[in-house]
């Protein structure tokens, strides 16, 4: 970011638009859905010209993916857990981040691809976030805390899957799934004896 | 149904009636996702009048019903197929009913909720085609075929998610996603010698 900050407070004031421009995109796509998010709409609702918000995001495609940077973001589990408590983790990351953080009108939109656009920069971002989770199962494979057998990026498919599963069978995910979930799982996992 | 037929050919003609008026329903399902569907958008659609309509289903909720009744049907697997080909079957009959019978738009209405009516009819009727599923998976675990330690309903939101997970990550699933699936969660289901 080249634009020159005024005075001693400049930063901090770029850092504040960069927000307010980030923030009105986020409140726009979970009120409306990814369709109503462009330059314009967010320039109106967050009271920065169009130009300042084109000189961050040269495109609504990059906004977009600003916007899901700041939505789908999922930490790695400490790598000192147990792999039963790696799991649950995940599992309640999964829920956290589609339910609070994209919302299920993100994801609806996504299954439907009614903006190829935004379904393009969510893939990306779930891709690059899944793909450290895979580096981290690999990584339990390697010492031997996850069964060779295992194939991480199809084990983190079922845990995003289950998620998924839950919401559109009963709305509310019902108590006591992901516990369910990951019982069924670590059977799967287990290294056995002669791995 | 105690509407009188006419003559020898009146009963094909009002199964004729009623086809017309399902499909006019189905179609518009599929082009505008269920808000588009209503007793006078299926009148105006099938050629139907909206009184011939009411005689058949006394509401919307009723014609949404039997609607999903049509596009969410999946038979069971031959009881004497193995487990594996029981799975493989199973992730095969979800993504074609969600694919081709109810269409992603519809599974993208459901997670949105965006008609609650709706909602309620296609998880009615997916709870009812996956209660027969888990009996055959009780009955199963009786004969040896699964691990006792299964609980089937977690077993199948693993299959359902599964193919969820797969669209929302790479819309199209990807080749062999269904083997490497069954693959992993045989480990988890397969009898242990002590069962």
């Amino acid at each position: 970011m080249s634009t020159p900050a005024r005075g001693s407070r400049g930063r901090p004031r770029l850092e504040q638009t960069n927000r307010r421009i980030v923030q009105a995109a986020v409140e726009l796509l979970r009120e409306g859905g990814p369709v109503v998010v462009n330059i314009d709409s967010v320039a109106a609702r967050s009271g920065a010209a169009r130009t300042t918000i084109y000189r961050r995001y040269r495109s609504r495609a990059e906004l977009m993916t600003a916007v899901l940077h700041e939505l789908v973001t999922a930490p790695l589990p400490a790598p000192e857990l147990s792999v039963a408590e790696k799991l649950r983790w995940v599992l309640e990351q999964v829920s956290d981040v589609l339910d609070h953080g994209l919302g299920r009108g993100g994801v609806a939109a996504v299954l439907a691809d009614s903006d190829p656009e935004f379904t393009l920069a969510l893939r990306t971002r779930i891709a690059d976030q899944l793909h450290s989770l895979t580096d981290m199962m690999a990584a339990d494979i390697t010492t031997g805390h996850l069964a060779t057998h295992v194939d991480p990026d199809t084990l983190v498919s079922l845990l995003f899957g289950a998620y998924l599963a839950e919401v559109l069978r009963f709305g509310t995910p019902r108590t006591g799934w992901a516990d369910r979930t990951a019982d069924l799982l670590l059977i799967a996992i287990a290294p056995v004896p002669n791995d």
